[in-house]
């Protein structure tokens, strides 16, 4: 084990590597034409917009005010400064309760440092097993964990007190953020604006009816069974295809306007090839070419089109019904309609734009089907993905690539590219994986027939949470493959399981706390420096923005991805729960972590991100859940410690915490969860009721006309779009010609910028 | 192994002893005088009465007819005769969904009997194996079982399809059977007459109110957020005490009566002692003795009234909450009411008569406490039972009696006593212990705090399945204690499992074989002839009938004892499962169980049991869940058992099908689960539409008003008992003054009497 000097070097860097980052960030992040890089929510939300007044043109692009950067890290406190209300105002309560995500790790981690620094530090330090058998290297991390304490010692029931005290005190920490949570998310959905999908129930697997359209076979049912609320409903139309043309259709008018600029400035016809991205095939007139091809192409639309809107096939069975109250939503979404339980099914319906519309034709049985299949694939995915990946490392040495590609040979010979190929390509197969697997496990999710993305996202991050689960923590921990760790289990009796695994926590810790620096501590500095969206954002800016629409689709504030990082959180937290009682030096650098990420998550989600969606953190229950089973497992853990550490049946003293914790998680469970899913009658009513006092003659019904259709067919109307789909219409900029390069408004700092809110 | 001709032995003598009781049945049914005790039902419907016309005395008790006796056995025909919808009418659904459990286990088990012998017991008989090894000792049995097949045979191959063709065909079996129940439940609960559970919820945890009594909270939650459907309420009263009160008075009543019967006839003022039951005590003049004891209960009774009528701390924070409509009460049912979903709980009332009346006033948290210990109790009762029981044993062996009792040591000395003892002592304290289990069990259930008998005999079910799958199952494959085997699960790798009881499973067929002839054929045989209660009816009638209500209670129908019979059932299909790929010669033992339990449960629901509850057949999901267990739990074994016969991996191809199974399960439950769980809005639509255009003046309120009041407010009321509350209330029958002994009205055989209906 590493010694603890070994370590603070390595924290020394890592926080040196962060700090860089840090840096590079304060600075980018005040230089004008960086702007839509790192503020594109105010963009977004068209309280910014690129200045127009000229100035020094270097000022256009650098910012030249030297005060500015003197402050450089004042954007941390800018990032606290936002109150709670205001801030779920501005960008969300699901974003609000991502980071509090942050805040409730430290809520459990900060207390239990302090106690485990208190009592356990002593306790261990005070051991002196190591120092006695000399034979034995060690270092002052060792000293400190409870590798230091003799073998049969009492002093461990210290470690079993203490393993009860940390548990109940996550409790109390989690039952209170549950709390918390399920009021502000009731609050949240009070205190909201009339949103279509509060009047608004989600119908899938509608049987069909040999006398009636889908259409009317809705109104007469809904007429008949919910006669006093009842309002209207929308059908869904399968336009996957339409959708595709009309993406097809707007990226060649967009290269259209592109080449007709060109010619407008240089006066030359300009020149395309026919052939893929106009890299080869018959040279040709640009713009007549791309006239040509638009006008096909809006043919082939309008055709499909008129399919789509009269052919009763292209009608999938399912519609979103509205109800004249939101009352009445609420009784149809928590009830069952039909006797046939699989028919006529009713959810709450998601937010117009969370809305996923390629899912909603599958029948029960189908569905059923397709979750066996991915729960399989599921499987052999977390625990047989290294044999496809050990067989491209072996097909991806030097020799096969000779083989396939023989005038790479002289390349490959020079030796200094032998090396670094050599030290590359092993784990090229494995990286690329990884790299693909969140998008693996989103596309598995999709085959699931969620409706909503929020769900896909929910469901992805649990599957993600499994894989990091078997391959990282466990992987780590007793090395190997998830394929031997599997026959490991299954050839080991089931109470020496954790006592395996619990022998090699100690060993492990300076390899997680590594672990955390640099994939922690780096990896959320880099987050804030958004690398990626900053080259991507000027490349695009120098060689592909063609028009006004594509600078605003350039700058891509991106979102909080739910799905990968919150099973990183969960990985951190686990690694916490697992050291807290064993060494308890441990808990310093998830604490760091985790204020480190607050901070920089809370910059991004009041700068940067723009949600794609609004679920009303719904994602709760998902994340006390695995918060839950990762204490579960340190315990499990810590008894298998303990049970090699011969105090004999003394150690099963912490058999009752996880039967306790069991508990505690279905009492959370009943008690909470149900604000996550349902919406109480009492709160509809309330909120109908006012709304009835205050808008006596709104038109719910005109209101509620176009909020759920596809958003091919709202493109093509007359009316402005609703605001609320805006993440599915372009017009996103400010509609005046803005010239390519702006100067900027003024070096005003961020902050300024949050006042006008 | 025992062979051919010692289990054909066996059965011979089972299903002699089988056919003894059967005669005995069959003789005994047939007596006048014992009407009471194999045709209660259609006394306690008013059908049957003791008939008063004089006759040949002798003729009273016996019947003379000797014709009837000549068809002893076409009471089975009589029970098969009447036809399943004119059953639910006359029994119930529970009834006819329990006997189908039967029906179920016979579609399952008669075709993969015939695949058996078709196919496995060739390929099973020429495997040659045994014959071979000459120095095993075999039996025919042994023959037809896989045993006979050699191992690394590809003949294993066929058992290994065979099992995949025994699950799909139980699948098939199981959906239809699943789809079939939740129809009839379905036309069961449209069909019903108007009920008042039908309109009615039951709404528990109303929080305190500091300005309202519960009452008028109820009135205005209800008021304000179902204000389109909310009729009435009747709030609980904890009358436990009350009811303790009332039950006390009667029984002193009753020996009042009979003091004053005994005195008119012999004109000597009868003598008591003050004691417990009349053994001890001061001697006193009996009438005044009970006189002045029924005066004094009944000023105690008469304040104990008053004071749970007026303190409002008597009123229990639950209420039955009824709505105008059918509609109304089903929105109710399934919608969360408050944000806080541990408050205004709601759910299905129970039917009136169903009501468990003491378990409403528990709030959220003690609830989940209480499911905690019962849990964590439960666990210790399967596991660790035998630890008290071996005490118990070792204290009641001779020594210790004759410590404890001196007096005895002279009894004891004799010989052949002392070996009677010693033959049976040990075994005493684990027979009182199975004896109680289920009362255990039901305790508990009641503990764990359900609100109506269904859901407590259910639960009770599923603790009982547990125990014997623990206790009987696996504790007869691997002979030794619970907790030996839970020592030997948790140190054995989960793999070598299934191995090592699979290795045991063939070796234990002949053992099972006789467990289901006696526990199975004779048990069945048994419960037709009732020989309990027709002892006690006729020792209460010789001893303890002192008034007309003491006859009619000495009357007892009893019900399907659902908590101890069903598990008992799932054992029998567990083994069905378990042999039908290993030993074929199994299944025609489990086939005449099924089919001799089947005729006999028949007759008792038609002639016998008065259920005690009508939960419309709310039972079967758990039945399934528990069929789908046993399949599981063979297809695992088999695949432990395979691994041992030597293919390798070959018997993985097992595999899939637990995963198959799995999927199945999620797939019916999905499918069906919610037609026992929810009432869905369209069912109740079209009986509200239905009933509005057929009774349009209906007084309602006036139906419901006194639907839920606590059985003891009831008795005390003027006006007429409900009949739906027929089961709280005693004087069920006729009127008229009967003598005690009476003529038989005729030999008159059940078939006619039936035929009345």
């Amino acid at each position: 084990m590493a010694s603890l000097r070994d370590i603070a070097t390595s924290a020394a860097i890592n926080l040196l590597s962060a700090f860089g980052f840090l840096m590079a960030f304060a600075i980018l992040r005040l230089q004008p034409f960086n702007d839509r890089v790192y503020f594109p929510k105010w963009y977004k939300k068209g309280i910014r917009s690129s200045p127009t007044r000229s100035g020094a043109s270097a000022s256009k692009f650098v910012n030249l005010d030297c005060r500015t950067y003197l402050n450089f890290l004042n954007w941390m406190p800018q990032a606290l400064r936002m109150p709670e209300p205001e801030l779920i105002d501005h960008a969300g309560l699901d974003s609000v309760a991502y980071i509090r995500i942050y805040l409730l790790g430290l809520r459990i981690f900060v207390p239990l440092a302090v106690m485990s620094f208190a009592v356990l530090v002593p306790v261990n330090w005070t051991g002196d097993t190591l120092e006695r058998s000399k034979d034995v290297t060690f270092s002052d991390l060792d000293k400190l964990s409870i590798s230091n304490v003799p073998d049969g010692s009492s002093r461990l029931w210290a470690h079993i007190i203490m393993s009860y005290v940390f548990s109940f005190w996550t409790f109390y920490v989690l039952y209170k953020e549950y709390g918390v949570l399920a009021t502000m998310r009731l609050d949240y959905l009070a205190s909201e604006l009339r949103r279509p999908d509060q009047f608004t129930v989600l119908v899938r697997n509608i049987p069909p009816d040999p006398d009636e359209s889908v259409s009317e076979h809705v109104q007469h049912f809904f007429r008949v069974n919910h006669p006093d609320t009842y309002l209207t409903h929308q059908t869904v139309y399968n336009a996957n295809k339409l959708a595709a043309l009309v993406a097809e259709k707007r990226s060649l008018q967009n290269w259209y306007t592109y080449y007709q600029n060109k010619y407008e400035r240089s006066s030359n016809r300009p020149i395309t090839k026919t052939g893929f991205m106009g890299l080869w095939g018959t040279k040709v007139d640009a713009i007549d070419h791309y006239t040509s091809l638009i006008h096909k192409l809006s043919e082939e639309e309008a055709a499909e089109r008129e399919r789509v809107s009269n052919d009763p096939g292209s009608i999938v069975p399912a519609a979103f019904v509205s109800f004249k109250s939101r009352w009445g939503a609420a009784v149809c979404a928590q009830t069952q309609q039909n006797r046939n339980p699989t028919l006529w099914l009713t959810e709450w319906a998601p937010e117009p734009r969370d809305v996923y519309w390629d899912n909603f034709a599958i029948p029960y049985f189908e569905l059923t089907i397709r979750r066996l299949i991915v729960a399989v694939a599921l499987f052999f995915l977390i625990f047989f993905f290294m044999i496809p990946i050990t067989f491209v490392q072996s097909l991806a040495n030097l020799e096969g690539i000779q083989k396939v590609f023989p005038f790479l040979k002289p390349l490959i010979e020079v030796e200094s590219v032998k090396s670094v190929l050599q030290g590359f390509l092993p784990g090229i197969a494995l990286k690329i994986f990884l790299a693909v697997l969140p998008s693996i496990l989103m596309a598995m999710s999709m085959i699931e027939g969620y409706p909503s993305l929020s769900a896909l996202d929910r469901t992805s991050a649990a599957k993600y949470h499994m894989f990091i689960l078997v391959n990282i923590f466990l992987g780590s921990v007793i090395t190997g493959s998830a394929l031997q760790q599997l026959k490991t289990f299954l050839e080991k009796p089931p109470t020496e399981i954790p006592e395996t695994i619990g022998e090699y926590i100690p060993l492990k810790a300076s390899f997680f706390m590594t672990y955390i620096m640099v994939d922690g501590w780096a990896g959320v500095a880099a987050e804030s420096l958004r690398l990626v969206p900053l080259v991507l954002f000027h490349l695009k800016n120098a060689f592909l923005v063609k028009t006004e629409q594509d600078r605003s689709e350039a700058m891509d504030p991106g979102s909080i991805n739910f799905a990968i990082n919150e099973p990183r959180i969960q990985l951190y937290m686990l690694l916490g729960f697992v050291y807290s009682p064993i060494t308890p030096m441990f808990l310093p650098f998830i604490i760091i972590f985790l204020a480190f990420a607050y901070v920089v998550f809370r910059n991004q989600i009041i700068n940067v991100y723009d949600q794609k969606y609004e679920s009303g953190a719904a994602f709760w229950p998902d994340v006390h859940k695995r918060i839950i089973i990762s204490l579960i497992i340190s315990q499990l853990l810590l008894l298998g410690l303990l049970s090699t550490k011969g105090i004999g049946k003394n150690s099963f003293a912490i058999l009752p915490l996880p039967v306790l914790t069991l508990w505690f998680y279905a009492f959370c469970k009943g008690r909470f969860e149900s604000a996550f899913v349902k919406f109480p009658l009492q709160e509809a009513m309330i909120k109908d009721t006012l709304e009835r006092a205050t808008e006596p003659n709104f038109n719910l019904k005109a209101y509620l006309k176009d909020a759920y259709i596809h958003p091919v067919f709202k493109s093509t109307d007359i009316e402005k779009p609703d605001s609320l789909l805006e993440e599915e219409e372009s017009p996103l900029v400010a509609t005046t010609r803005i010239p390519n390069k702006q100067s900027p408004s003024s070096s005003a700092s961020p902050a300024s910028t949050q006042s006008h809110v």
